[in-house]
């Protein structure tokens, strides 16, 4: 069986679960589902050391704190690299295809995902690794649950091997097209987890980015290691153009592949999909709650709260969140501006990856 | 022109209001309208000397603190009546009576209610304290504005000098039934402020509760002057039966007058009658902010905080109250259940009149 190199992409600007995700603190290193962060069960997740190796993971300076903490108390090796200042993914995915072997099977994971069914994620991973060793970059298409308009779209196109080749990349939908895709089949989420061989990812960037490329292999070429990190050259790293691996690459690649998966995904992106991603601690009236409440009349709220008491009273499809000194207090379709209040949008800025 | 003694009634259990109303900080103590406290409010309302004699005030223990700040910062002077126990409002009355002369015109006020028009309750006291010196007992009748289900009701009868004898009081009555009155017109809200002389007050509590005249009289022979506060004896006021004046006097009497005021007037009895009480500080889509608040997409919220920034997305006749370790976000519907829920309910409880 191939050996499978998680990268772990970890960073996050902490908007869209502000007040609880911040730009310090951002939803990668919260306990939103279950008891450990997002970031320790991407780890956990691709945990089995017969089938995966030790972890790429790639951060910003930030996030290192999190991140070295959550590797020691898992007991987990991992090759951290630091970006000097945060340039999307194709840069980060670049970086860390610059320090695998040519034939290392990289699979791409944000570290800010919920995945629920951690067997159907293993099993889409082997059928993904069996056409990335033929050298097809390949996406994991999330099978949609609901018209979303918030995610990217792909279109499976013939038969390859376990999975499908990819017709096309569609940017986020407005409903009526998103209710189109799901009636029609054959559409899935764009997740924004990937898998390739080291080489064949190189290879298209320099074809479709060959300054990008260049940039991340200079980068690396005169980075430095200081025992626990890598630490790519900062002068090369800075000329990087900000773009997503998505439009960089995957988009232009006639070597595009997918495969498709059910796993009980959630980008978790927002505070409804925290309260969906939570459904199995509800009670009958589809409340749920962390933290102390009193719920008199209520329906489908969600409170969340760091200490104060909430008492809501009379309300549906609500949700309540109380971090420090911020309390946010959202209708459901309201979930979508959160990180548009001031609050979130005026955090102090930082340049973590 | 005949001289008033306020007789200020200042206790209250704080349960309403919560968690801003707490029970060791009832609302008459807290600046809801304005920037004074309603008892302030109320001292000031009937702070004109050529008119009204210095205050009575009857309190409780645990308010008593309170009540001589207020008096220090507005540098009044009152005689305090301190309750041993808290016994509703026919003892507190029958107290300051025993100690006033036979013939001071008392007018009795809580001292958590709004008045928003003060030229117009003075008006009032003045048509109330003609048929008090004739030795009727007079209700302020106040004009109802919606068919409030959480008062009782006062129904006039024939004239009597500057106002009517009191045809019957009503108890609160349901929808339906308050809707009728205010068709019907002459009826107004019991706001449980009274106007009478001393004598004229305890020979009618003699003649429909004498056991309580009786221990009101003992409670006050027995009882002790520090110098700032009287303090009744406690043994016999703690025999008396807590009973409000509307039922054990006010409901029996043939005396009983009212005089008809429209003064701006609420009991501020909940967060939404809050909420009317400061509908001058309302922006255009009806929301009313005190404290850090970032409303979007909101109409007729009202945001209440005593520290946090609170943000608030979509969301319509919803009131959110921050105050310490407690937050409460409540339907306008739901306000009148705040008193039951466990926060407010729960209190340790304190023996204040």
């Amino acid at each position: 069986m191939t050996t499978i190199v998680p990268v772990i992409l970890c960073g996050g600007s902490g908007t869209r679960l502000w007040p609880r995700s911040r730009t310090s603190h951002p939803k990668s290193f919260l306990s939103l589902v279950g008891d450990e962060t997002l970031f320790a069960q991407t780890l956990t997740r691709c945990g089995d050391r017969t089938r995966f190796a030790d972890p790429v993971i790639v951060t910003g300076k930030a996030h290192l704190g999190h991140v070295e903490e959550t590797l020691a108390r898992l007991g987990l090796a991992a090759r951290i690299v630091v970006e000097p200042e945060a340039k999307n993914t194709a840069a980060a995915i670049a970086l860390a295809a610059q320090t695998l072997p040519d034939n290392a099977i990289m699979l791409v994971c944000p570290s800010d995902h919920h995945i629920a069914d951690g067997g159907a994620f293993g099993e889409a991973a082997s059928a993904a690794a069996d056409l990335a060793t033929q050298g097809w970059l390949v996406a994991f298409g999330i099978a949609p649950t609901a018209p979303e308009t918030g995610f990217g779209y792909i279109r499976q196109g013939a038969e390859q091997g376990a999975g499908y080749r990819i017709a096309r990349f569609v940017e986020k939908p407005d409903l009526e097209t998103a209710k189109g895709f799901l009636e029609a089949g054959g559409y899935s989420w764009n997740g924004g987890i990937f898998m390739f061989r080291a080489d064949a990812f190189l290879a298209e960037l320099e074809k479709f980015r060959p300054a990008l490329a260049l940039a991340a292999a200079e980068a690396v070429r005169t980075g430095a290691d200081d025992g626990t990190c890598f630490h790519p050259g900062a002068a090369p790293f800075s000329a990087i153009e900000s773009e997503s691996v998505d439009y960089a690459v995957m988009e232009q690649t006639e070597r595009a592949a997918m495969v498709p998966v059910r796993m009980g995904w959630s980008d978790i992106g927002n505070w409804v999909a925290l309260r969906e991603a939570r459904a199995g601690e509800a009670d009958a009236d589809g409340n749920v709650v962390r933290g102390r409440a009193d719920l008199v009349d209520c329906s489908n709220v969600m409170v969340d709260s760091d200490g104060p008491r909430v008492s809501v009273i009379g309300l549906d499809n609500v949700i309540v969140v109380v971090d420090g000194d911020e309390v946010l207090v959202t209708s459901a379709d309201g979930a979508q501006k959160v990180g548009k209040l001031p609050g979130a949008a005026n955090q102090q800025e930082d340049k973590a990856g």
